[in-house]
């Protein structure tokens, strides 16, 4: 019932792949594990640079043993001439995170702003305070490529809790009311 | 001198992920060692095909051991709905690449169609024809994305081998030079 969630949020990027670990139990504030950024040299040929994301969230999973890894959803409509590589970095995140059998999640950044902030619409430095807030920090991780990562971790934190607290609530129903269909129709049976 | 050259295309895709295999000697049309297709099923989570993607590729890698992988390079102005996920399989192949320090290329879809029919818009059909000409076979490999990985494969042989030829050429011009130079100047010594 109390046990520790653990989420690795991923906030992806060639440059800068932001990460960061958040550790959640229920009926408590979550509270911030590790937070970092994976970075790879603008100059590299483009199969090392994935190579060194890979070997870097590697590292991350297998020090901080993630429950579930949380990683932004790019979309093509936005920076397009980037799309390409943050794609394929937050491929790579997923990718390794499969291999450990992790459940990999995506959220929107406009999910991560509204379960942040409570705007969709939220700036970058919005989001950072917020953070800061909730993880009862004297400022903002840095980068904001940092702290959209923990931002990522937390939204699933929340967003996961409330599914599963929805989950658990439609189950209770339903057996509820096949309990009650039961003792209604007692020895009843139909092909 | 005439040592083979091995190619592995790879024509990226989520759902069809192309593959073929062409062995190039010097003075000698190219010929088909292997082709086929990677599949990874719609239904399955996109983590899970990634990871899929990356032990089929492995597993094309590990069996023929090419010397160069040539990969189509994405780009985001074409298919905005699938681009993300075209990415991630292409940034995938570039990783096991990477991880088996194998060469990456990447070549556009009009340099490939350039370089097999002569015309960067020449369709798919024109490419399968070319593709089965110039490797001697009675029909072009299927499907499409098959056959379009084998253009790519060929297309670095071709391009690659011009590379080679004019870095030879300008390696053997400034040996010569050099020689030509140091003749006229013996035991000339400057600090």
């Amino acid at each position: 019932m109390c046990s520790a969630i653990r989420v690795l949020g991923v906030d992806p990027g060639l440059t800068r792949c932001g990460v960061g670990v958040v550790e959640g139990v229920v009926g408590r504030p979550p509270s911030l594990v590790a937070v970092g950024v994976v970075r790879t040299p603008a100059d590299l040929d483009l199969a090392k640079r994935l190579l060194q994301i890979e070997q870097g969230i590697e590292e991350w999973v297998t020090t901080h043993r993630p429950d579930a890894v949380a990683v932004e959803r790019v979309f093509a409509q936005h920076n397009l001439s980037s799309v390409t590589g943050t794609a394929q970095a937050a491929g790579v995140a997923m990718l390794v995170a499969a291999r450990h059998g992790i459940p990999v999640v995506l959220h929107t950044p406009s999910e991560v702003k509204a379960a942040i902030t409570g705007s969709g619409r939220a700036d970058k430095t919005q989001v950072g305070v917020m953070v800061a807030r909730v993880l009862r920090l004297t400022e903002a991780p840095k980068p904001a490529d940092a702290a959209d990562a923990v931002a990522l971790a937390i939204t699933h934190l929340w967003r996961g809790s409330a599914t599963n607290r929805y989950a658990a609530l439609v189950a209770e129903h339903s057996a509820r009311t096949t309990a009650t269909h039961r003792s209604r129709t007692p020895n009843r049976s139909r092909s």
